[in-house]
């Protein structure tokens, strides 16, 4: 089936006032949606990062795209690859100063990304089969997700008649976290439970780590992420105060040099817990340092900038053969990329932790979805076994996500404007801040 | 599509009687071809090893084949480990020892294999697309192959009725060598060479190398490989001499501590010649420690038992990732196996080298193919844009596989049995022998 158009819809959501080392989400996510159509008329859909920078690498890419068959994905690659650039200093594409979807050096991959999620979609449409089955078969039926806590402002997001309710309160205090632990378990059945840190001051972290330990009970995995917050030292002291609470310990300082400090420091006082990464391994090209000098025992895939779903089912083989681990990373993101995560997962053999999800921080009215939201049960969601990712576009939902975008006033994610516009005018990211 | 039955055949072809340092092919080489048949009556085909052994193997994962789906690939393969049990000691799955296709532990990956290709032609002829496009999408229309050169004693391969011509004839000098190396450049056009040695003296062998650089020009690759036939003082002695005429040395010594040993002596002569294997690394296992001593620079890949055509891929993502070239292997085969391997290639964006293929060595009247023999023009195969592996099986032929198979007397590959019977009765393998 030849490809006959792309369609590219920049949208915007509500989004609470999270915190990370970053800074502070602003009231509107952006994203978005992408859409290929086929000759037949059948429509395949991805989500990608979003804002200006990224439609303008969409846009870019259309004659990559257009025009060329549906399975063709190899050549699509590398016509996208072609028209935009690929860069080659590794190095340079560590998520340790930029955001994700931020990154100027990964464009290629983002954006194929996406295309191949849309194709595969199509493409699982036109043969009736779900996107798991093109990967290669599923071998498990639900994907588990870990609950995703943040230190929040009040507010739930969004601006005048998207102003969105403020389901989880405040919470900038330990106990705060704790009762969002519990509601979001209540919620959605969580089996293990990640607070994004690297906001205050690390005893106050290892005081909340105890914290959710103390209420959840010994059973529940729990993970840190202070996004690269923490120098060596601090990160081998917090090590030390959490080993025992911890599944592992997510990006504790920058680096692929101090990831491996802080592994070789806590194996010398006999600690082995694994450490974690999605921003100081982002790309194939970290792996092999990263296994070299043992910096990392967890690699958080995420398909939307690995390259796309076979991209990660490699990484998961990969993973398998060097014995590291394999969870999956997310950024705000609505049901199609919560889909297509789920597919992937279910496909992927390596995968070995609960998968990360912002789903829960987002709201029904801005799902983009015919039938709404995509229930989490058991903390887990289920592969769906309808054609392709298994969901519908809802149009009208759609629109309205494109009217926010176009008068959120956002083009861009920047997480330190918005922390000095809401919470302290002086504040810049320093990392390590501790 | 669910499928509905397993059909396995055994059948046997004329082969020349090729020397290695495995010793002697016998006058039929084994091999089995397995059919998947679907419910709509769809029927996707496969070539694995040969012999009463795979057979068996066979036979004994057909309830764990039979009554799934087509698409239900990862299930599949856990339910054939399941029933075959996976072998966990990785470094007795090298074919340093074991003749491929021998091995016991790598025999749940090679039923696999099997039932992966044979699903992936029904698939593809259910949905109409060649395989490669399952795979991912062609980044070739042409896969190119490697002309595989063989000391060889006089004979056609086949016995009475089967005995076929000696084509190529006789070839136990370097003389010899280089008229079999120019017979086959003129009738498939290959671009790049290989001999298999570990026959003779190193000097005879790397006089042959000599012989064929000053006939075929300084254009062509070349590539020698004695099987882990040469000590590792022997390789370093053979790797200086030839080092300035090979693209790469194939398995010069046993084990991956003897290859990484002769890395490190050329390194320090100063000569970056890669060593390619396909016996010492056989497996994912093998991969890590491979790369760790840097004892393999090129890695040989073979569907048949890497676990199919997806994991090849795989492996294809991993070479790529930590700077190693990718080639692949070959035993003897027919058309199915090497329709199989053009797929995978095309659709292998790390495949860095013309792949190795048996199929010169094979005969016309040996093929099971409708239309016959797979045409190798310009030393490369056109990847089919026919549904599936874009062939279809002749019935007549495959029966009178079948029929060889019946009345050879092979149940199992045994070229040391061969040597002592038709070379020298005194025989036995040693590696290394020099």
């Amino acid at each position: 089936m030849k490809i006959v158009d792309l369609r590219i819809t920049p949208i915007a959501f509500a989004d609470p006032p999270l915190r990370s080392s970053y800074g502070l989400h602003a009231r509107y996510a952006l994203r978005t949606v992408v859409e290929l159509v086929g000759e037949d008329g059948i429509v395949g859909v991805a989500e990608a990062h979003g804002g200006e920078q990224t439609l303008g690498d969409f846009e870019r890419s259309r004659e990559a795209i257009v025009g060329r068959d549906i399975y063709d994905l190899a050549r699509i690659w590398l016509a996208i690859a072609n028209t935009l650039g690929v860069a080659t200093a590794a190095a340079d594409r560590s998520h340790t100063y930029l955001l994700p979807g931020e990154s100027r050096l990964d464009v290629p991959l983002r954006v194929y990304a996406a295309i191949e999620v849309a194709a595969l979609d199509a493409i699982g449409k036109m043969v009736g089969r779900p996107v798991c089955d093109l990967l290669g078969g599923r071998v498990r039926d639900e994907v588990p997700f870990s609950a995703y806590l943040f230190f929040k402002h009040a507010g739930g997001g969004g601006v005048g008649d998207d102003e969105r309710p403020d389901i989880w309160g405040e919470a900038l205090t330990a106990e705060a976290i704790v009762a969002q632990a519990i509601a979001m378990i209540a919620e959605y059945g969580f089996g293990s439970v990640k607070l994004k840190s690297g906001v205050f001051d690390p005893d106050v972290e290892i005081e909340t780590m105890r914290a959710l330990r103390e209420a959840l009970g010994p059973r529940v995995p729990l993970r840190i992420d202070p996004n690269g917050a923490w120098s060596v030292e601090t990160s081998l002291r917090v090590g030390a105060e959490l080993a025992g609470a911890l599944e592992y310990l997510e990006d504790p300082t920058p680096g692929l040099d101090g990831m491996a400090a802080v592994r070789r420091g806590l194996l010398a006082s006999g600690i082995d817990l694994p450490l974690a990464s999605n921003i100081a391994v982002t790309n194939f090209a970290d792996v092999p340092e990263a296994v070299r000098s043992d910096a990392v025992q967890v690699i958080l895939g995420d398909h939307h900038y690995w390259g796309g779903p076979r991209a990660v089912t490699q990484l998961g083989r990969m993973c398998e053969t060097f014995g590291l681990g394999l969870s999956m990373h997310s950024n705000s993101h609505l049901g199609v990329s919560l889909l297509a995560m789920t597919h992937l997962a279910a496909a992927t053999p390596g995968l070995t932790y609960a998968c990360d999800t912002h789903y829960p921080w987002q709201h029904a009215q801005d799902e983009i979805l015919q039938g709404g939201r995509v229930p989490i049960v058991n903390g887990a969601v289920r592969v769906p076994d309808g054609p392709g990712l298994g969901v519908e576009l809802d149009r009208d939902a759609l629109a309205r996500g494109r009217e926010r975008y176009d008068r959120c006033g956002y083009r861009l994610r920047d997480d330190a404007a918005e922390m000095r516009r809401f919470v302290d005018p002086t504040w810049s990211r320093v990392v390590p801040a501790w």
